[in-house]
Parts: C-alpha cells; structure tokens; sequence
C-alpha cells in the first residue's frame, strides 16, 4: 500500500500498559500534536518517523503494547469529521 | 482540507462514556472493520459515511463524548507502522 510515496503527515494511535503510558505519551509529544486521548498527530518528516519509531521501541513493551502510525502525503489528502465534545477530550490534564 | 475529494475509505477513533461504549462499537462495526481497541477502518462509501454519521449521533452523548471520523480517497494514499504485538490488541474480546 503505498510504499513510494513521500509520507510528511502522521496519525499516532496507541494501546499500551498503563504503566508505560506516560512514558509513550512523552515520545509522541516530542514529534506530533496531542490530538484525543491515545492518539496524535501532525506534520512529521520522514526522517522524524524514524526516530520516532527508535524511540517508541525503547519505552513500549513489544509483547503487550501496541503503536500504530499512519502515514499520510500531507494534511490536504483526508477529511475530517467530528462529533461530540472535542474540547472535553484533549486529555493532556489526565497526564501528569 | 480537500473537502472535494471523494472520499471512500475512513479511520474512526472514539472516546465515549463506559455506558455507551457498546452501542457505539455495533454501530462502527455495522460500517467498518474493527482496527484496535476505540479505533476502527475500512471502506466506506461517502452515503455510508453520512448514515453511519446519524446512527452515532442516536447513541452518543454530544457532551461528553468524543467521535472523529477521518475520511481517505481510498487505502493507497496512506502507508502503515505498526509496533508492538497487533494479535493481542483487537479488543473484540473484550466487549460483549
């Protein structure tokens, strides 16, 4: 699915143990923008996936946790759609 | 952001009240394919996207709960990195 293209975009989405979920939220935060709860995103160069990548696997236990990214041209190739609250929902106050 | 493009293919993640939790994944799973624990995709015609649109907003409360719809032209615009182990983490298990 799309291996050439030049991904400059990301969408992060996490189910980890909650002892290590500090730790990811911290990695990600570094690289992306909190977006809801488990999951970011933002502009990112593929460079960026990289260390990202590198970093997560430093935190993450590879047998019970689990990390997604998607990787998109830019932030022109989706839509959005939202319902409900988006304001009550950010999450960062849950994370100290 | 593109609101042209003819999208058919969607990611949908969801952050709802533990009462609604189940209503809501039916109501993804009607339209989508479950992806990761509150994260769900698939194709998904544009009609679909609007029915699938108004079914939510019959189970969830709009004040307290969160749903975010991001909507592809199709599954070859995005790439894909997923760490951890994905076996553990489909989550149907876990809702009844």
């Amino acid at each position: 699915m799309g291996k050439n293209f030049n991904y400059n975009y990301a969408f992060l989405f996490y189910d980890v143990g909650e002892k290590r979920v500090n730790k990811v939220f911290k990695v990600c935060k570094k690289y992306l923008s909190h977006f809801q709860k488990s999951v970011f995103r933002g502009e990112i160069t593929p460079a960026n996936i990289i260390l990202l990548k590198k970093d997560l696997k430093k935190v993450i236990n590879e047998n019970e946790d689990f990390v997604c990214i998607i990787k998109l041209m830019n932030d022109n190739v989706y839509g959005e759609e939202v319902l409900g609250n988006k304001q009550n929902n950010t999450g960062e106050d849950l994370i100290i």
